[in-house]
């Protein structure tokens, strides 16, 4: 997608010196940075500073983590312990090890002294394919958004209200939840969009503020705590959110605060979407409040935060008393109850096992 | 309340020089200092500014801002047009009109020469009121965490959710919402504080952290999205919150984002709870989210954020995209279905009509 007149992913390998370019995401809204990556300890540091942060760009980046790997010492031991190094830089994200596990299966069988281009080639892949996807299903998302402006005579803007950050930065390119925004901008409807801040790490207000701002969608930056009072207006058409894992029975997994609007949003009618890959699907999964480990970070993300002063430096300030400690849930689990539907690269379908399996028959055996 | 070894009210008169001192909360956790208010101006500004804030202190600080009205000025005019200034600073808080409603009532008889005096005395009975409303709810709020406690079987500390900061600083002295934590925790019941930061103002995590540290209640600040993942986890055992304006039949109207822990409350089961002065119930209306009104406050509040730097500054910094818009409404009204008793002066009731005339059968003929 665009910044500025250029386009660009969000993670590219240079194919000359075999070294993988990253936006860093830790700087945006306030500097645009690229970052290389030499190996898969850069790889792996990168995903758990959130340098590159998101699901399905979590996948990339952990697949061109094996193949940098690949290129310093291709043999099986090497092959073995990048893959165990970056499988716990993120605990949650069911796409890393989903592409981790799809290029150890590739590249297990084939001589290390092969496996180089074969690694850079698989990542590509896993790459090109997630572009695919989040295309397909940001054309089903679209026509959601479609219609809800036709439900309101095309008199207005369809308002979509989203949470954290599952834009085109969290994906290699069109995003998840946002890819049917842009797809419906694009088609030339019109469309605004609440961006939750999203605390502690404010992907919302800045990545989604960001990414929206470059593409030209109106949109509007409210604190996590509005969005009830929103819907209790009438001032949201539909939710639209990502998912960082999916339970074969429709439970999603995403960034902390997520099931609060979920709460609010079957409260006041109004429909809730989850868009996803179907990476995202942990199908041995049936009840995600029980079963999906839920990450607890860092501390001082709640008692600090990070922004640019007017003199434009990134400052880091201390929001909290000194002695008071802070406890950092990143994640919350909304019941597959409160989702209206998943929207995925095959359609869109109830969120339950049945629907799931509408789409994905061939799963039906996984649990 | 006590702050280092000294014990302070948040409003308090300076006999002599007649001037009225407030602590400035808009500086802390971070630093502690003390306001002067010589006009009605002042007053004004104070409250407009959240220099005081919170819905009895409000009060409180109308109610002296009159009487410094009166110490400049004592005619009718003046105190006619310090009531119409300071009226509109806030316009959500109904204990601002009852403060400054009973402080006309009361001087409007007195001849202007007499007028000083008696409103300094209206001022500080104001004051006074307050804070044994405030240490009567306090007592009976105590009883429902005790009571909490012995159904825990005294194994572990009683868990107490909080949103936005209701304790002393927002009154004149106990605080509503937290009152019953301090009367609980002085008597002995192990209690535990998870401390919503409350964005956009973080009025959790500055002063309710603050002052809970202070009284050496141990408390945990978490950001607003974490609330519903605790209470799905069995963390919660029962939320306390204030409210700014309650109609009769028990709708809430409190800092923007208790809406969604009241849902959340609601959908796990756990009890919530609204401290309140009668003084903030406002008997002429019947349906909170059609009838109150909803300030609507600066954007900056959302996209700037202020503390303290690794240098002991105080900074502001930006959090959005330069060009990204931002919305602000500063509270919300959650439903009294969602709402598991009222805690006011008088004792527990059900948040409705009946529940509330059940304490207050005089205000039957109020609608």
């Amino acid at each position: 997608m665009k910044i500025g007149d250029s386009a660009f992913r969000t993670i590219w390998c240079d194919g000359d010196s075999r070294v993988v370019n990253v936006i860093d995401q830790t700087v945006l809204p306030h500097r645009f940075a690229i970052k290389t990556l030499h190996s898969a300890t850069d790889a792996a540091l990168a995903i758990r500073d959130m340098t590159v942060r998101g699901a399905p760009l979590i996948g990339a980046a952990g697949a061109y983590g094996l193949a940098l790997a690949m290129n310093q010492d291709p043999s099986d031991a090497h092959l073995q312990s990048a893959f165990d190094q970056l499988l716990v830089a993120r605990p949650t994200a069911v796409n890393l090890r989903w592409a981790l596990e799809r290029m150890r299966g590739h590249l297990g069988p084939i001589a290390p002294d092969r496996r180089r281009n074969a690694a850079y080639a698989e990542a590509a892949a896993i790459a090109d394919e997630d572009v695919a996807v989040c295309s397909a299903l940001g054309q089903h998302g679209a026509e959601l958004i479609a219609a809800a402006w036709r439900r309101t005579g095309r008199s207005q803007p369809v308002n979509v209200l989203t949470h954290c950050n599952a834009g085109w930065l969290a994906t290699v390119d069109w995003g998840t939840a946002l890819a049917p925004v842009y797809k419906a901008h694009r088609a030339g409807v019109p469309v605004h969009v609440w961006v939750d801040e999203t605390r502690p790490r404010n992907q919302g207000a800045s990545l989604t503020a960001y990414e929206l701002g470059s593409e030209g969608v109106p949109h509007t930056v409210v604190v996590d705590n509005v969005g009830g009072h929103l819907m209790q207006h009438g001032m949201v058409d539909l939710c639209i959110v990502g998912t960082d894992r999916t339970t074969r029975t429709g439970d999603v997994c995403n960034k902390v605060g997520t099931y609060l609007k979920a709460l609010a949003a079957h409260d006041n009618g109004v429909p809730f979407y989850v868009a996803l890959p179907a990476s995202t699907i942990d199908w041995r999964m049936r009840d995600g409040v029980k079963e999906i480990p839920i990450e607890e970070r860092e501390a001082t993300e709640v008692t600090h935060m990070s922004g640019e002063t007017a003199e434009g430096d990134i400052a880091t300030i201390r929001v909290t008393p000194k002695n008071s400690p802070a406890l950092n849930y990143g994640f919350d689990v909304t019941p597959a109850r409160l989702v209206t539907g998943l929207i995925t690269e095959r359609g869109v379908c109830a969120a339950s096992e049945a629907g799931l399996l509408s789409l994905f028959p061939g799963e039906e055996r996984a649990a």
